[in-house]
């Protein structure tokens, strides 16, 4: 019922910039398309926490796929898919390779975390793979694509790491020219500032992606200016469905009927429009 | 990382009311609990829903399972899985029960339409199995369950499909002594009046299951004096997710930033919280 | 780490007869192709006597797709995949071909006969679909296609049903003008007689496929002759795996040791081989 | 259709020798247990052979569960499922157990090689984790177990590295003494000392498992004699079915029809017979 995707590599092309939405099944991805995004991040933190599940490599490469495979399916939008650290050696790498485009998935992002990996955001301390086992990792990716569409961006943990700004610039340097068609330089500090030295550093040789979810007051407007490709707004309709959720349900559950959060959500024929079900009906007719 | 579950027939022994949420995920199901619900639905339009996929056995058995299992194993209280028809014939229903008590999940509701069904409130005319072939399926469902402690509700469609409430009557009396633990009875009407009017004629002989989407305004208290033992909100949490990310998306899109948002979704700590990051992570301490 | 596949429909394109082997899994997928044939059939009965469940409907199209996909990937040759009935309504046929396509699988065939079904070979009488329901089933399937090269086989079920060559030739141009892009007639006749007649009075619009596992008498070259594109070896390598294990394990446990079946069995190097081990691990030297 | 499955705790309860044959699906676990094998190995050799991929964790965790759950569903002996390292850190094997015993699994077998590993046939180089380190799985492991029936045995791989029995020896004490409930002793020497000079060290106070694949002249009578519990027969049904279908496949092709091989292989009544055929049909009888 949907018509055919455009691939990540073709929306690239265009030059502008490009939003992508966060989400971790084919509703959060179709409410994205809708809302004029134009890519949808399957966000490993966002499929793991739909599970109730730590992100740190506990759901399996099987199940991250799946989610990602169902929610292109739903979209004419790229997917980009949050494949952690590749989820293990070159072995693991290629052999995800093989799978995400057999799936129909068009981009890739690994980052160079060590396997098991933990969320970006925790607490924890976080090695990183030294810069030339990495950048063998890409080559690998880039090396297991059947066609010429795959997309493959090298996520940069070095800043996570606290490993400073040079750190991250020869690293990412090193990822563009070992194969990578993008660098994405993670940050989680409360403003823009590393992100904003780290592209003052960067001599453009390739595009670079950011996720702003701890410095939101960084507008993906200023973001552009300062060169930056792609802005990923990675986990907030999590967010928004843990709060709607926590809301709604207590609401019934206080009130023993839903009458008051009628108003508040959407009607069943708004779902009905989103799983297309007069096209379906149709055949049958 | 969740202690043992309670099953839904251990549940239904207290005598008191219980209340369900639906959910399709666990992270749906989880927040279910932590409201206060006492068991969740495994609903058959949020799966299809977060499927952008029509509620029309389109999705396989192995696809509502996996939802079903995935929400069990986050959360202590019963799921009850929307099973639809049981998926075709007697063969399908024995081998559903087979595959569904093996994944743990404690009780399960068969419907008397016929395979391929369509979702209820749709405005589609739908014919149901005979009284006596329905009779039959629930008959083979109990006979392929292994343990004591599985839960088969039987789901009458006939006031769905406007035959009247003697109709219903007739197949649910048929129903319980066929051998269902429960009965549903689903209405689709703007009041509950003749959800009222089954109720009057029902002697008791097995618990009474409702659905009041289309009547909200008949509280779960009125419901229980008029001898209803289980109520399930079974959409709401969807329904309030879909408007939580049209808003969401919307506002990020807009404004460039999802800043706008920020004060109105739960923290990136509360959905750690969620995958007890911190339980998991102190097993590599 | 295979090299990209061809597609039935090049296949067929050839004008060459076609053979192909059942399989359900990967490795005798690949072993079918090492040995010749020029496709595999990822057969129904198979895929269910892997899983000691009856090849009645009973596994989902999840779990089918899953066993074809599986197949696909391993080899550069086409898998034509036994879709059964379609899982269901046109609904369920068109999700079928949206999912079957996008797995990489470039032919299905869908028989005529009623879901849920029961294998042709089983001594239980099947009804069949009303002619022009079939052919809407086919002309659901064939818009649902995306691309040119996905290839519909109808399977006609006539003779196993016992109504003659006359309805099994009505029903085959019926099929075949509704737009399937070959027609399998399908005999559980202990001689080709049947096959003979039906291909005597076919007037060669699309191409025959057969399945001739009760008359396997009749060779290949010989129903070539008589305009026969493609045969089907649909069962054999199961039948030889069970004969095979039973020998085997059977020696084992009566020898109290393996050292009466290792000159009779593959050595590991040749499963190895399989596994193409040696070219997997040159990624990590 | 199956009756409840003894644990393989319990099957250890009788005291005397087990022997277990390798498996990778429903079909061969089923005829295991026929040919009268008191446990099944769910072989990650098998199962990543059965895909054609290496046995060097390119599977993932949810691949091989699929596997050992479809197998265990089938028969009533326990399955030993191989789970490798346990799919990475101490995160992941909390998960696997929970996963495993969820799914019905009563018994794992976790290995002391670094994740990913390489089979342990192939000429390929493995480091081990510290002895500490694999102590602390294996309690991890038991700590995880929901119920007290959940067996898991820690598989050694010291001698398959050259490391020698003095820390063979060592490394399994400090196993057992971990909590690991039996120890699995691997050799692939083609004569049976080292196992012997293991036995001969170890003092008894746990199960010894062993797989006999490169010293087949070893029988099952003699291990049992020096103290061996357990006989695993890992792949030589694979092994046997690689052949068959070589074999199969082979004489079709050549000779153009299957009738050469009809004599040598099972009929089609005997795989209905695995599939229960008749039990499943009388549900609709």
């Amino acid at each position: 019922m949907t018509a055919r995707q455009i691939s990540f590599r073709k929306l690239m092309a265009s030059g502008e910039l490009v939003r992508v939405a966060g989400a971790h099944d084919a509703l959060g991805s179709t409410l994205a398309q809708q809302a004029g995004f134009q890519a949808v991040w399957a966000s490993s933190l966002e499929v793991s926490a739909s599970r109730c599940l730590p992100d740190a490599s506990v759901l399996t490469m099987t199940e991250y796929l799946a989610a990602a495979a169902s929610m292109q399916k739903a979209i004419n939008i790229p997917v980009v898919a949050d494949v952690d650290t590749g989820y293990g050696n070159n072995l693991n790498v290629a052999h995800m390779v093989h799978e995400y485009e057999a799936a129909g998935i068009t981009a890739v992002c690994i980052e160079d975390k060590l396997y098991p990996k933990v969320n970006s955001f925790a607490a924890a301390a976080q090695d990183l793979l030294p810069t030339a086992d990495f950048v063998r990792k890409i080559g690998t990716a880039k090396a297991a694509q059947r066609g010429e569409d795959f997309y493959v961006i090298a996520r940069c943990e070095a800043l996570i790491s606290r490993l400073g700004v040079a750190e991250a610039l020869e690293r990412c340097y090193a990822y563009a020219d070992g194969g990578a068609d993008a660098i994405l330089i993670h940050s989680k500090q409360r403003d823009q500032s590393e992100i904003v030295a780290f592209l003052d550093g960067w001599d453009g040789r390739r595009p670079v992606v950011i996720v702003p979810t701890t410095y939101p007051q960084w507008s993906a407007a200023e973001a552009e200016k300062h060169g930056v490709s792609v802005v990923i707004y990675a986990n907030q309709g999590l967010r928004a469905t843990v709060q709607a959720l926590r809301s709604t349900f207590g609401t019934i559950f206080a009130d023993g009927t839903s009458l008051g959060v009628e108003d508040e959500i959407a009607p069943v024929s708004d779902v009905f429009g989103l799983q297309k079900l007069d096209d379906w009906l149709a055949l049958e007719a």
